[in-house]
C-alpha cells in the first residue's frame, strides 16, 4: 500500500446499490481519508450475508439509496484518523456493524455487548463524528451501511467497530467471523453455555444456526438435535456436529413436545436461529425444567408476540436473548480468531461459495437461490 | 419426648379442616408410626401461609377432605422409619413441601430443586410409601398437606422432606423458613443474584416480596425499589431495605417505563412476587438491556399468558423463574438457617402475630384481614 494515500482522497472500484433490489454497479468512487476516531480499510475479502440482501430489497424499511452495502469482511489499516492510538496502517483486521467504546455502560459490564454509542443502527448512513459520507461519486454522496460499507475496496470505519486480529490468520477464511458465524458461535458458547456430555437443540440450520451447532460441538454435547422446515438442510448440517434431525412439519404434535419425547423431557439448551416467533416458542419449552436454558438469536418481526405460560417459567427454564453472540467485537473477536487459528473452530465448512468482486451480483443470487452457506467476495478479482 | 412412644401409635391433638373454609376443629387424632424412609416430628411452632388458606378455602381446586392444613413449622424427630439414616430422635428439624431425595436428575443436578421424587403435590392426601394417611381419627383417615401436615402436634413426613438444622436455632423463628421467607430469599439470593451495589425491584410486598427485598439487602444493592398496588405496604417495606416505592395505580404510563426512567434505563434484577401475569410482565420488561434479570416467583392462574415483544429478549434481558428459592431443602435449608445465626438475616421482622395453638383459627382471620407477614402459632399452648 502506498503511504502517499494517507490524509487524501483515495478513488478505488465499489459496488454501488442504486436502488432497491437492483443489481449493484460495481463503480468509481472517492472515499475520504478517515476523521477523528475513524479508520480507513483497505478490504481483501468480504462475504455476503442475509442483512445485506434484506436492506438491498428494502421491503421491510424506509430505503435509503445509494448506498454501499457490506459488513463481513476482513481487510488492512491503510490509514487512521486522529486520537486513534490501537490500530495503525498494515494491521490486519475485521469491521464489525455494531462496536465497542470501551466506555459505555455496556461496554464496561462484563455481560453486554450492546455499545450505547456504536450499537447497530440500520437507519443512519452516515458517519457518527460529522453526520456526513465519506464515500461519493462525482460529488454526490452514497451512504454507508451498519458503519461498515465493505462492498468497496477502501472503506471508513469508526475505530470502535474494528477487531485487531493475528496477521498470521488468512483474511479469506475468518471474513466470515464478522457477523452471522460469531453470532451463532457466541449464542452457543457465550450463552447458552453447554455442559460436556449436554443435550442441545437448534433451531434453523442456515449459516447461524450451523455456527451454533459448531459451537455445541466445540463445547462437548452428546446430542445435538438440528431442528428446520426444510428438510434439504440436514445433510449439510451432518458435517456440524448435528446428530439428530426433526422437521416439525413430520410430526402431527408441537415440535417441542417431540424433543421432550426424544429427550426425557427436554433438552438442556436451546438456540434458535430462524426469526420465526413459532420457533422462539418452541425453543423455550423444548427446554428441560430444573435446568433447562434457551438462547433467542433470530430476528422477528415488528408485530411478533413472545407467548408461553408462566409455568414453564416458574419451573426453572431460562431464556435468554443474544446480539452478535455477546462477543464485544474489540475485545473479543481477535480470540474467536484464535480459536480458528488453534484449529478448534472449524471455518471452511462455512465458505461454499467464491467470487471475484467483478461478479459480486453473483453472490446475491446464489443467497436468494437458498444455496450454500457463505459466498466469499475477492476484492483484487 | 417418651421413647416409649417409638413404633406405637400416638394419640395428640392436630387442628382438621373438615370442610373448605370451615373454622378448624381441634381433634384428638392417632397418629401412626413412621413407615420406610418417613420421620415422625414432634411440631414445637407452625406459622401459617397463604397456600394453606388457598387449599383450604378450596375454591380453586378439587377439594380434599378432611385434611389437616400447615407447611412452615419447626420441630425434633420423634422417631424415624426403615432405612433413615441422618437423622434420628431429637434433631431439630424444618419439615418442607417440597422435597430432596438425592437420587434423581434434579437432585444431582447443581442448578434444580425440582426433585423428580418429592417435588410438592397439592393434590395427593396419603403418604408415598403406602398410598395412606398416617393420622386417623376413630378410624377414619385425614388426609395430609403437601407431605407436611403440621398442624398437628405430630406428623409424618418423607425423610426427603426434613430439613436437619442447627439444634442452637430458635424453632420460633426459623420455622418461618419452611416456605414463603426462604422462597422469596432464596429468589434474589440464588437466582437473581444481584452484584453488590446494584438496582433491584420488588414486584409486591408480601412477606415473599419481602424476603426477597431482604436478600437484596444483604447482597448490598445500592437502591431497592419496591412496587405494589397498595400502598399501605410501603411503610413497613422499609424495615426490609426498600428505599422507594413505586404504586402502578398512581401512574398514567406503565410500571416498566416507569423504572426505566427512575433508573437510567431499568434495574439490574427484578423479582415479581404476587402472582399477577401483569406484574410479572412489567418486572420483565423494567429490567436493563445488555445485563438486566428478572426472576418470577408468584403462582399465576392456570389461564394467564406470559407475553412480550421477543426483542426485549434479544437485548439480552434474561428471565428466569423459581420454586422455593431454588433452595434444596436437605443441602441448603440448614445454611440458612446459619445466615440467621450469624445475623446476616433478620428473621424477627417477619413474625408479626403469635397465637396458641388452641386458637389457631385467629390466625387465619389475621391472614384473610391482610395483617401483617406471619402468625406463628405454639404448639405446647
Ligand atoms: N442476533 C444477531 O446478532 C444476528 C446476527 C445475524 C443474523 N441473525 C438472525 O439469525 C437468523 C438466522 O440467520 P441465517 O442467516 O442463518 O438465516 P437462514 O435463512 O439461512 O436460516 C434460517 C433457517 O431457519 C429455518 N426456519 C424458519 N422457520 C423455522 C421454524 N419455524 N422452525 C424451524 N426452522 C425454521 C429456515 O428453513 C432456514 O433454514 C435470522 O433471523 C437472522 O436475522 C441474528
Ligand atoms: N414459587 C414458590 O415457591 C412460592 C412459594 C410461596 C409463595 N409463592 C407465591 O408468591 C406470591 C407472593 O406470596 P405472598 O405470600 O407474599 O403474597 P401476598 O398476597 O402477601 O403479597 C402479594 C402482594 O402483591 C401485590 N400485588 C398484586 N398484584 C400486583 C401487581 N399487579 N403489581 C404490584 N403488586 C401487586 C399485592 O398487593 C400484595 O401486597 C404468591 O403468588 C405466592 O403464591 C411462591
Ligand atoms: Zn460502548
Ligand atoms: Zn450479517
Ligand atoms: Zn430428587
Ligand atoms: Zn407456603
Amino acid at each position: 500500500m502506498a503511504s502517499n494515500t494517507i490524509g487524501q482522497v483515495i478513488r478505488c472500484k465499489a459496488a454501488v446499490a442504486w436502488e432497491a433490489g437492483k443489481p449493484l454497479v460495481i463503480e468509481e468512487v472517492e472515499v475520504a481519508p478517515p476523521q477523528a476516531m475513524e479508520v480507513r480499510l483497505k478490504i481483501l475479502f468480504t462475504s455476503l450475508c442475509h442483512t445485506d440482501v434484506y436492506f438491498w430489497e428494502a421491503k421491510g424499511q424506509t430505503p435509503l439509496f445509494p448506498r454501499i452495502f457490506g459488513h463481513e469482511a476482513g481487510g488492512i489499516v491503510e490509514s487512521v484518523g486522529e486520537g486513534v492510538t490501537d490500530l495503525k496502517p498494515g494491521d490486519h483486521v475485521l469491521p464489525v456493524f455494531t462496536g465497542e467504546c470501551k466506555e459505555c455502560r455496556h461496554c464496561k459490564s462484563e455481560e453486554s455487548n450492546m455499545c450505547d454509542l456504536l450499537r447497530i443502527n440500520t437507519d443512519r448512513g452516515v458517519m457518527l463524528n460529522d453526520g456526513k459520507s465519506r464515500f461519493s461519486i462525482n460529488g454526490q454522496p452514497i451512504y454507508h451501511f451498519v458503519g461498515t460499507s465493505t462492498f468497496s475496496e477502501y472503506t471508513v470505519v469508526h475505530v470502535g467497530c474494528v477487531a485487531k486480529i493475528n496477521p498470521a490468520a488468512p483474511l479469506d477464511k475468518v471474513c466470515v467471523l464478522s457477523c452471522g458465524i460469531s453470532t451463532g458461535l457466541g449464542a452457543t458458547l457465550n450463552v447458552a453455555k453447554p455442559a460436556k456430555g449436554s443435550t442441545v437443540a437448534i433451531f434453523g440450520l442456515g449459516a447461524v444456526g450451523l455456527a451454533a451447532a459448531e459451537g455445541a460441538r466445540i463445547a462437548g454435547a452428546s446430542r445435538i438435535i438440528g431442528v428446520d422446515l426444510n428438510s434439504k438442510r440436514f445433510n449439510e448440517a451432518k458435517k456440524f456436529g448435528v446428530t439428530e434431525f426433526v422437521n416439525p412439519k413430520d410430526h402431527d404434535k408441537p415440535v417441542q413436545e417431540v424433543i421432550a419425547e426424544m429427550t426425557n423431557g427436554g433438552v438442556d439448551r436451546s438456540v434458535e436461529c430462524t426469526g420465526s416467533i413459532n420457533a422462539m416458542i418452541a425453543a423455550y419449552e423444548c427446554v428441560h425444567d430444573g435446568w433447562g436454558v434457551a438462547v433467542l438469536v433470530g430476528v422477528p418481526n415488528k408485530d411478533d408476540a413472545f407467548k408461553t405460560h408462566p409455568v414453564n417459567v416458574l419451573n426453572e427454564r431460562t431464556l435468554k436473548g443474544t446480539f452478535f453472540g455477546n462477543y464485544k467485537p474489540r475485545s473479543d473477536l481477535p480470540l474467536v480468531v484464535e480459536k480458528y487459528m488453534n484449529k478448534e473452530l472449524e471455518l471452511e465448512k462455512f465458505v461454499t461459495h467464491e467470487v471475484p468482486f467483478s461478479e459480486i451480483n453473483k453472490a446475491f443470487e446464489i443467497m436468494l437461490r437458498g444455496d450454500g452457506l457463505r459466498c466469499v467476495i475477492r476484492m483484487d478479482a
